[in-house]
């Protein structure tokens, strides 16, 4: 950790870069991360259960209707959220292991290493998941003070890693110290170890990052929670129930903000990883059968697919010193445009972002609601594990997508109007051939791309 | 659940086993067994650490210092402790697994079916691990109340049995019924439904079957206990606390006793399944090393080994009414000896025992401290995964045993005195040819009813 003296000269040195700007205009920003949270699983995203925390800062932020992981699993996601690029391109293109040996995200500028240098107080409040070993640990990538675990997921009461042959690995730190809250449930841990850091820092402006791991298996939750969703089916239920402990964190750091006069100046984005998980794993009565309790909203696929379903995610923003209240953006955005529209917001101006793939979506957002309002004019693309896809307006091109975790693929290759078919039911590319053939040829030039990524970051790791 | 009407008729049948003796003779029964416990893994077997509980148990009773597990591993043991037969007699040679499908102990009498037909109330709150499936519960055995889990182990916090390749299973039932408690201690919930059973019953006798998981992995405890043991290296403290925590709930269960008038005609049993487990798992920080923290006190061998460590257990009987406080037994005991020795308690008479293996210890145990106590003139067997071994007297002869879970075996054969060498370093085959001769004719005796038990089984499981 570095030290307060360090620290002073980080804020000297960005000084420079917010001229014009004071200070006091600069927002806090918090980051809300969900685990396998379903398109459809919220109460303002169509749930039939309220969220109401989350409820309320989509009804006094922007809903973002058209908002999109860079990947469908967990740790490509997170790369792209915390570097502004694709995932290959920022080094993590697959799920990350959770051994005390697991390397992980490869050294590079992050969202909170340029808000620390931007003198930013920057905070990390749950899970990781980009590296395991200590030398990958969040500490090493700009989080000030980091809490949680690092790898994938964990039991939620003893925090403990059980995954396939490999032996249990207990999974909770506090810096670079493991500590054992045994019993503790950890979503709420959570969301009152950030409460507890906007607390401290309320006198300057900070990055806070709180990645849930909830509603990630193991599916299990408090009593209370069980008991609030009674009503409900088997499966659902234990979805709204950890849903709804993960909203009353939510609401546990939203009143911290409000408890210290910080709601107006600050920038809070929430969204989801990946869609819902179908595994059967989140099934604790050792069924191997897929798991219906989280819901795409409709969509197509869950995680680890391609389709809608798989990466369009149930995400809000809202700054109520600058956005608009209560109104939806629907145009593209995706994971890796929050680095450089926080980037914007903080400095006042778009950031250099040549090194990355992502755009600020600052302008668009500020306008939603009005008439015209719309994102940059690009193809946004996914792959995962063979699986491709690329989006241009309304029209999707898929090419071995599959339904979720697991092959086979349900698809070899087809055209979707997103407009008119969000399901993705209808391959329209007999009648949209020229189409077809420009998102083919922005596809093949992705591809290539990527696979320079690829091979370009190999020795690294 | 049988019916109250149904357990009055009971009791009238059984008056006529108890001829000559007034019910309120009759002693309360409470088994107490732990899970992976070392030989010395307690404060009165030489343990470091102190265990209050267990060792007052200790001194106000019979200490039995020779007192072996039937198996080195888990659900053998217990099918031979609760059938009084050798493991494959009781159709149980095996770990058995834990999905909702498991079947488990072929249908016969029971300690608790016995003691149930002689007019006890039933009760088990701990792990049972004779089969996970509704037809192979608890309850299926004699046990009138269960509370617990039905496999081999859990999270000590969330109940859920993690294992290998397996979906997670939530493991906890009341009864038949599955309940959860999510974040509360396993070790303690079953200490404190024990002392509410004995609470409940203290007007009528009853059988109080108490096997707790622990200390069996996974390695962690409340922080309390943690830090009782603050000054013990890692790896101990863990088993230290662990113990620790079991221990108070063994004071819980020993209080209720007292507070009900019950602690002067309580028979009390304690021991472990098996030897200190070796296993990696029990590691929480995913090495695949092996575990150092449990104490075979000495002996050779862990849990998975017919060598002493593996089956020789930390044990002790108390009944202050009928047993000489503070003494020890020094003559070999074996678990499906507590079978005939709780029913001539019980009875006042040995049982027929013509159907079982162990046999009445009541004599000698009351004699226990006296000059010339001694058990029955017997050999007694394992086996294990290919392992086998035969003690008669002093002298033990064991064959491809091993020292732990996993192959190879370290001796292909030996013949080791225990009076002179308790660790079995030393093969004295040579000097004593003549006893190899007859202990050799022994088991091979053993090995064919061993293996006409199996045979006699595989159709019935």
């Amino acid at each position: 950790m570095q030290t307060d003296s360090t620290r002073s000269t980080d804020q000297t040195d960005q000084t420079d870069q917010t001229v014009g700007r004071d200070r006091s205009d600069r927002p806090n920003i918090v980051v809300l991360y969900a685990d396998d949270l379903g398109w459809g699983d919220l109460g303002c995203f169509g749930a039939e259960y309220e969220t109401p925390a989350l409820d309320g800062l989509c009804a006094s932020g922007v809903k973002l209707s058209q908002w999109y992981s860079n990947s469908p699993v967990c740790s490509p996601s997170r790369a792209s959220l915390l570097t502004g690029k694709y995932p290959a391109h920022a080094g993590v293109e697959a799920i990350l292991g959770g051994t005390r040996r697991t390397p992980g995200l490869p050294q590079q500028a992050t969202l909170a290493s340029e808000l620390r240098r931007r003198g930013y107080r920057t905070g990390l409040f749950g899970k990781w998941h980009l590296g395991a070993s200590d030398e990958y640990s969040p500490s090493q990538y700009g989080f000030e003070e980091t809490f949680g675990i690092r790898a994938g997921c964990v039991d939620y009461y003893s925090h403990i890693f059980y995954w396939g042959n490999h032996n249990p690995i207990h999974d909770l730190w506090d810096d670079d110290e493991e500590v054992w809250l045994n019993g503790e449930y950890l979503t709420t841990v959570i969301g009152d170890r950030a409460a507890d850091f906007i607390g401290r820092h309320a006198g300057e402006p900070f990055f806070c990052f709180v990645p849930f791991n909830a509603p990630h298996y193991p599916m299990h939750a408090p009593a209370e929670y069980m008991d609030r969703f009674a009503h409900l089916p088997e499966g659902r239920q234990e979805m709204a129930a950890m849903v709804g402990a993960m909203d009353d964190a939510v609401a546990t750091i939203l009143a911290a903000l409000a408890e210290h006069g910080l709601a107006e100046n600050t920038l809070v984005f929430f969204s989801s990883d990946n869609g819902p998980s179908a595994e059967s794993r989140n099934w604790l009565d050792g069924e191997e059968i897929s798991y219906d309790g989280g819901w795409a909203g409709g969509l197509r696929g869950t995680k680890g697919s391609v389709f809608e379903g798989g990466v369009r995610e149930p995400s809000i923003i809202s700054w109520p010193a600058r956005l608009p209240a209560g109104t939806e953006f629907d145009s593209v955005g995706m994971m890796m445009d929050v680095l450089p529209t926080v980037l914007h917001a903080v400095d006042g101006t778009p950031a250099d972002t040549d090194a990355i793939d992502g755009a600020s979506l600052m302008e668009p957002l500020t306008a939603a609601g009005a008439p015209g309002a719309g994102g940059p004019d690009r193809s946004v693309y996914w792959t995962y594990e063979g699986q491709w896809a690329v989006r241009r307006g309304d029209l999707k091109l898929v090419r071995d997508a599959r339904e979720g975790m697991d092959p086979p693929a349900a698809v070899v290759q087809a055209l979707y109007d997103l407009a008119t078919d969000p399901a993705e039911t209808t391959d329209i590319s007999a009648q949209r051939s020229d189409q077809l053939a420009a998102l083919t040829e922005e596809l093949s030039i992705f591809q290539a791309k990527n696979r320079a990524w690829v091979d370009a970051e190999t020795p690294a790791r």
